[in-house]
């Protein structure tokens, strides 16, 4: 399935770094979900470089819905949505050709496409296609909220720097973080991780963080046992965001710390007579299916691999041992903009679930149009 | 696709644990893979309680190879391999029908299924089903290993006891610990592991641990960018397996705390002229693609969330707090016997995307059979 | 995908005519449709020979549900179907080994495994295999049913004589004919067809014929403009039953010589205000989507290939060329049984559309189980 | 997957005959396929109407590879072509909503998208977006030609007027038919045609037609016993095709008519020592695999529904009998323009089966690019 995710609502991303443009193909979507080009240009906005801890790279991602949408609202046939690239600078590139920047898929992608790739600034590859993922999860978005379904990430973690964490009561709060320009709870948290990422980047180096996500609303009994859990399918979507690790549900790893009387989510009745569990650990996934808890998930960033500092490593072309600088314009952290992407992606995901779960309809959000 | 996996090599399970039998079918095999029924027996055997760290059932997974098998070799038809259920106590189940257990998907599968589920022993959730899983892993893996593909688990820390890294090295100590009745490297640490299962069993409790696993010898160039990355295909497949809760791929959650120049794995030139990285941070994926340096992640294992000790929940059917003591016999630790099943489910995952790349016949023994 | 066909619900085939068993796996099925043995069994016969205008074999059809069946209802999970096979004679075909008997895979199939294919009667090319599309068509035919679709299938033509048509506004007819020992609407025509069967028997010869199927009660609103119509959806599926080498919809090829006046079919409101066409050339299909007329397609069903007459082919093993007798017990005329695998492959091509379009539970056939 | 086709290599289309651009993204292309853009302007050419036999519309087909193309081969990354929409006269259409045009899909898709659908000129589902199609078939087919692979379309039946059947031995004019203004092998039976095409046109109607395809060199043993036979997917796509309402294979229907003696194609081997049957009675195709031998098909091409003639209808959005008469600008017969998609989706087809049984690198064209 290469570069298509989704069983029931596909997405299909194209686009190079340096091509005329990246996009999404979505394809599955309801008819009839109110599209707002606003609140797009808002949505890649907010994955958009925007102070000194991001690249100097300057993108105003135009777009051009190309299709599905009609008068106003999807019309249910596949959306493409281009994003054109403007402020490339291909000088910046090209003189490392062969050079394996490490922690990069130079190489490996080298050793797939057998030197076809377009090895300008990442190419397929690079953060930049990123753009498409957002655009495309800008459209899904608002649907799912007014279906009752929020997604929200912050950095729990940064440049060892830790966040609070969610208020599951506050939805509101929820729902700001994600306009915030830094995707911290804690606004003197997120200071001292801004601190240390313009530290990090004055001694030409980057540093990564973790990436906590809530998922609230989901009903219960969604998902499949074997193979397309609600785990598998999040997680297949998470790691094909560049620099993604690591992902884990509820207390994750903290899980084979625990015995399973502190771990176990007990079910309770609560005041309205709903089923719930005092305890999350399981984040809000049980056999691979919700529970109607909150999903909760972390991703673990990398640091960005592209950092000024001088490396050692190989040129593949001529076979031999080089030192590296890399110049160009980057992040000295990705996490803080890749926030939205995970947002995206889940939103995109979660509408893929509620699709095949319900129909193709599931998401229209009004009567018939006339 | 639900409980179908796999682009050019696809699974699909069928089964229930107390239903007359577990099962898979593989297609897109390629043919002319040497079948054993003796390998398959002890692949079967590795993932059977073997002590009394594991649970009192005894499973002889007698197997029958339905189709796709002739004259000792896969045919390159759909293979179809069933496990009959022997040893089942409905009666263990049917009085606790409602009563949600903590951890469990009885809750969650209630709302997927509305009532019709197979509510004995997790029906289709159970554990059971990972019986046709490692039986499918043991079709693939003697083709992998006949490629210089070999994968290996052990349990890197359990019952808060650490085992010692793997020797990459040493590739003949990976193969042999897949055949250790407990999937540690160090015996001492293994001993140790299981008296602290042993502890939590007496105190009516259980508890989890973390699987790390090693591929070697798999081709650089592998994979997709979006979304089909080795990462996305292997968390996909990983987390379908029941009570695993977090994967992380190379150094995973701790590179959310190093600085790129840490993370970063700088290529280098060997005395045999081949490329490969000194570190392994990445875990042998860049890109999603891989490098050509073993593949190395970690799977959260959370504890038996069935325990002898009395908890508090739900019943959903009459919408009461209930009080629940879990009879039946379990495991106090799934970790150990979990090894043979991620080392099955990754088998099938490398098989399919060495499928994808090189077509149906890339694991094909042998010339024409005639 | 190979041998799974679906989007939504998915089957999955498995089995050779001289292996254990021949079998299906169903994925998607919503839970709660009641599974009845009986009804099953009942479908299993009509595919199989019934008289001398069949092949002498005797095949008892005793079926095993393994999976996704629970206290008479399906669970939602998936369905696993077995038909052991019992009266097989291999015998009868080890000493043609390598002889490429005309109009049939034996070439092909030696060309795709490289001699590893289980070449005793067709091994996974057989016939055999679709008592597994039967059994499995079995388990969503009376939910269709019940939500009011009716498919019905009549041999159009066979051994030069036609059968009179469909009368679209009789159901009770169309259910009935299901249940004939011989699928023609005139029984008249049944006879003489039946008649020529033998005569073609007599002469050591096959023939063939054209099965008429109607899908009555089909939403409106169905199916995919591109790739997948619902015309591309059943062609898929009826293509993959042996000897289908034409599918037609609607006025089908004659539409070729008729003028758009004349084939256009012209929307009318009947006396209860619902929108219809008096005449229906275009099949109950425009664009790929359903308008709500009864579906109607052809299928061209060419002679049985294997015949009693001398044949002059090579011997793939040796390179040379030689002469043929088939023995075995063949078929004069296969288009008779195979009507009620049309009738099941459509029944699974039907449900698949209706899932995507309306979810899993669509063809749930009650309220909560408890 | 609705608007997407291919199991290893896949086509997303998208776009409306209205909107900005129509287009596709291919996903899973061969790095190193060599890139042409006057090929494809040459394609495009052979879609577009050319002559009074076909509509007065004037579509310059103006195109942009975004994505997948870096100096002048393909990347192995998804390659998005679009072709943007310039000559549409919305004023046209606008009249007509809700009054469903016989033969069209206004009423189907207005069941399907509940009024979302954008209804101008057909909108997702026009003629216009197999533009897309053409163009992405214009990517594959000279790869598929490097590999010896030829596929060649001709008008075997329009407007009453039968073309001369194929000379399998003469690839030359194969290749040069795709070339040739009116697809008919014999040019006094194309100008036949194309007299009776006006005729109809000034009748204010409309004629259908039969289009065959051959193609030359696919290797024998390629394809699926169950579902994914050669015929269930070259007929998958060509379903899509709108018009298109009947698909056969070699003899198709004809075989229902012949004896199995008749039909059987028996092997031979030539002077070459190659196998091969003297007749083709089964298109090349044996139990869905190659045999070797041409592969040939008919599609049955429906007359364009879209008359001037005064029609009778109904009005869906006022629940009233009208009548229509369409103005626009159609063609009289829309099988001339046909033959150039149905050789485009052929040949993505034929790419698909077989990257996916000789693996992603299957049509690069070199060695390694540096």
């Amino acid at each position: 399935m290469k570069n298509i995710f989704g069983n029931s609502l596909t997405i299909t991303l194209f686009g190079e770094s340096h091509g005329p443009s990246v996009g999404a193909v979505l394809d599955g979507l309801a008819p009839g979900i109110p599209v707002s080009e606003q609140y797009i240009a808002d949505a890649l906005s907010r994955r958009r470089p925007r102070d000194d801890t991001a690249t100097a790279r300057r993108e105003p991602d135009d777009f051009v819905i190309e299709s599905g949408v009609f008068n106003g609202y999807t019309t249910g046939t596949p959306l493409c949505i281009r994003i054109n690239n403007t402020d490339t600078h291909s000088g910046d590139y090209s003189d490392i050709r062969g050079k394996a920047r490490p922690g990069h898929c130079d190489y490996p992608a080298f050793c797939k496409y057998h030197g076809y790739e377009d090895y300008r600034g990442g190419g397929h590859f690079s953060g930049r296609i990123t753009a498409a993922i957002v655009a495309a999860g800008a459209i899904v978005t608002p649907a799912l909220e007014a279906k009752g379904i929020v997604i929200s990430t912050h950095l729990s973690k940064c440049a060892g720097i830790d966040d609070i964490p969610f208020d599951f009561g506050n939805v509101e709060e929820m729902i700001d973080l994600n306009k915030k320009p830094f995707p911290a709870l804690s606004d003197e948290a997120g200071e001292r991780m801004k601190e240390n990422i313009l530290k990090a980047k004055a001694a030409l180096d980057s540093v990564g963080g973790i990436l906590e996500t809530a998922i609230i609303g989901m009903p219960s009994g969604c998902g499949e046992p074997w193979f397309d859990s609600v785990e598998s399918m999040l997680s297949h979507a998470l790691f094909s965001i560049p620099a993604v690790k690591g992902v884990e549900f509820g207390a994750g790893f903290a899980l084979a710390d625990m015995t399973g009387s502190a771990a176990n989510d007990g079910y309770g009745i609560d005041a309205d007579g709903n089923i719930n569990t005092p305890t999350n650990n399981n984040g809000g996934i049980c056999g691979g299916i919700t529970n109607g808890m909150p999903i909760v998930f972390r991703c673990a960033v990398k640091p960005t691999p592209s950092i000024a500092k001088k490396q050692r490593t190989v040129d593949f072309m001529s076979g031999e041992n080089v030192e590296l600088e890399i110049k160009g314009r980057h992040d000295p952290c990705i996490a803080p903009r890749a926030a939205s992407v995970v947002n995206a992606i889940a939103a995109l995901t979660v509408a893929d679930i509620l699709t095949g779960r319900s129909g193709t309809d599931c998401l229209t959000g009004t009567d018939v149009k006339i």
